[in-house]
């Protein structure tokens, strides 16, 4: 089936700002709460949003193979599970129905009215019900600072990370939409030069840039996916801010991982962008500095060209940008990745999500996370209203964003934004 | 609510064998398919199965606030996430409806031929949508036999052993009931003496003799579980088999912990004991070896004494057990793990799944794991059809039992058995 929707000649007859993450070339997916408490699965065009329960129920996708209530539910979980050619008839269709020739849609307002939503009527929910979560660490940069900083920067990789795709399996119920404020957690951490740990709030709350993507039905237990067939199983990206507090994780992570120092947050932003949608983007991986085994030799461009920022938001003040990277600097990509993880026979649903592991480019200014962007607090980054970070402030909101460009279309994925506030309270919190 | 259902003196007109994990005292819960390929929720006693979907349309739980299809569902998560008042409820009444002096059900032969079900004529299914699986690393002999192999005998246990109940997350999708074959698992794994991985079928596959907790909704994102309220969001337990290819662990953990090492499978024994049924075999944790930080300080007898054994059997011989262990050597109690789980914020809902660890005792024939029974595999375990075993063989089958007894009553488990077949072949295996 052709990517239609992927026209870069199309325009649509909704509104689209010039520099919009969405044009009608994105087409991207969502959930979300309508003004009559609705829950439905939409689309998003410029600042329009797109409800395709309604769309669906109206008969706009009737010759295509759907279930009634395929859009009508509290997550994308079935809709993904559809697989490839169904995602591809849909947003096919989508651009059809919004191409600025068709009128059909355009000229029924009554339909319009029950269809279309600004953005201020609706209010987005976690995209998928996440079964398990995988986060992976396949920045080669990220991991060399993180290794040269705690260990020996003569030996920063360990021996295994030119050879694995090295991941860890992440809390499913921790992660949230963008918009949802977190608290500072609390957990034991070691005081320098003590034995004995003590208990109260992280001192070193971070967020980590990184991408996540979001997987179909893959393989039965037992039966790993070949590389070659990895893509088919992806469904798109979203943004994710994997909340970090470093000092909780440094007491606590020997020998098993990181535990209560990832898991009391992870945000993600609410619009996933289909592979499809990225399809012209596609640029090659960093070339291996070692060979990689069978399973994970690929062919082709299998990364994309997604320019990355991550900005911080004191209280009062307006926001600094302090990074900017690119999805493209993953050492390892999601092919690898997805092959990697099932070689062992190790099932993959739909709703499923995997991180990338931060993203940090070459240079300071593009790594993605503050632990490396102040060197452990020994660069503070200014902020626009003359104050300084070594880590993330009580009240601070972090937000990070993401587009792609190229011959004028821009495909973005809008922006993870989340606030963080103190310590929870049980008196005040209740 | 009283615990009635604990009665000692209570008979079933069922019959119950002397040595049935399951007399009227257990009423555990669990999910399976009947004959009629219909999936429900039920129980057991002795050797019967029965069918509280059919019950509860027959009208034996009328007074009980349940919704229609609480039982007719292919998971407990709903049920159990109705609360501790509700479970009591329904398992007093259960003990009311089969007990030996009332006759309501056990006159109506009619009610009889839908409810109940020879064991021959169902089949046992996961009884729970695991939502997040967690695993600890609570026992200290484990930790210690584990330290002095790989590290120092001398400094066996991480200098943050004894502060934290360490864990770590699982995968939720491999997670199998009883009696699911699995395959030898492939991957990377470095030879002795080389830098340079290889891929192949694991060749130290073993089990870990664990037993896991199940929850119900807990908590919100960033709300804390006070210890002294941990025991409210527990259920039940379950018989947990660890599965573990430790060659290809050894490579792949450092610095983030086991992944494909553990995630091929995990199997769970498909009955949940309810806390309630496990109350008379409260049993006090062992004694700090170091003060605890206050969120983690709790009184009174937070562990229980289940007997648990371990039995290998090969393809064409009879099983051989190969380890005698018991919950109670746990050092971190499952009152603290939830505590220490949630002290950051992490939220916990119904179905969420915590293993214990490996639980091994004092003395060697109590380990529980071949790494640890065989040192390694420099002492091999004899069987008893004179074959020797260091780690897992193809075909075998791995089965692991647990009960409690006192004062003559027994309250069981059954078991979890599950054959490992060799490595997955696809054009054997489509």
């Amino acid at each position: 089936m052709p990517l239609s929707a992927n026209n870069p000649d199309r325009k649509s007859w909704l509104h689209v700002d010039k520099n919009s993450d969405f044009p009608i070339q994105n087409i991207p997916f969502g959930v979300f709460l309508t003004r009559d408490d609705i829950i439905t699965i939409g689309t998003r065009i410029g600042d329009t949003a797109i409800d395709l329960g309604a769309l669906h129920q109206l008969g706009y996708f009737d010759d295509i193979p759907l279930t009634d209530d395929i859009f009508l539910q509290d997550s994308l979980n079935d809709f993904i599970a559809d697989g490839r050619k169904t995602w591809r008839s849909v947003r096919n269709r989508i651009a059809q129905i919004f191409d600025a020739e068709n009128t059909t849609l355009k000229n029924n307002k009554q339909h319009k009215e029950i269809v279309l939503f600004r953005l201020d009527e609706i209010e987005m929910q976690l995209p998928v019900q996440v079964g398990d979560y995988t986060d992976f660490y396949s920045s080669i940069e990220h991991a060399t600072n993180v290794g040269t900083m705690f260990r020996d920067p003569e030996n920063a990789l360990m021996p295994n990370w030119l050879h694995i795709p090295v991941g860890y399996h992440g809390r499913s119920s921790s992660i949230i939409p963008s918009g949802i404020p977190i608290h500072r957690p609390q957990g034991q951490t070691l005081p320098a030069g003590s034995d004995t740990p003590v208990f109260g709030p992280s001192k070193l709350v971070d967020f980590e840039l990184e991408m996540a993507f979001i997987t179909t039905d893959a393989n039965d237990l037992g039966e790993p996916i070949p590389i070659e067939e990895a893509e088919e199983y992806i469904f798109g990206l979203v943004l994710f801010n994997d909340w970090s507090a470093r000092d909780i994780q440094k007491w606590e992570y020997v020998p098993l991982g990181p535990f209560l120092a990832k898991n009391f947050a992870s945000s993600i932003s609410p619009w996933i962008v289909t592979l499809d949608a990225l399809e012209p983007f596609r640029v090659a991986s960093p070339k291996p500095k070692k060979p990689q085994l069978p399973y994970l030799q690929y062919k082709g461009k299998k990364s994309y060209d997604i320019n990355l920022e991550v900005a911080i938001k004191p209280k009062k003040a307006k926001e600094t940008v302090v990074s900017n990277s690119n999805f493209k600097y993953m050492y390892w990509n999601m092919c690898q990745q997805l092959a990697h993880h099932t070689v062992n026979g190790c099932p993959v649903n739909s709703g499923d999500m995997m991180g990338s592991g931060t993203i940090s480019g070459p240079t300071p200014d593009s790594y993605g996370s503050m632990l490396e962007l102040t060197w452990r607090g020994e660069k503070p980054l200014k902020m626009n209203d003359g104050t300084e970070r070594k880590f993330i402030n009580d009240y601070d909101t972090v937000i990070m964003r993401g587009y792609c460009e190229k011959d004028g279309t821009r495909i973005g994925f809008g922006e993870v934004s989340t606030q963080l506030l103190p310590v929870y309270n049980p008196k005040k919190n209740k």
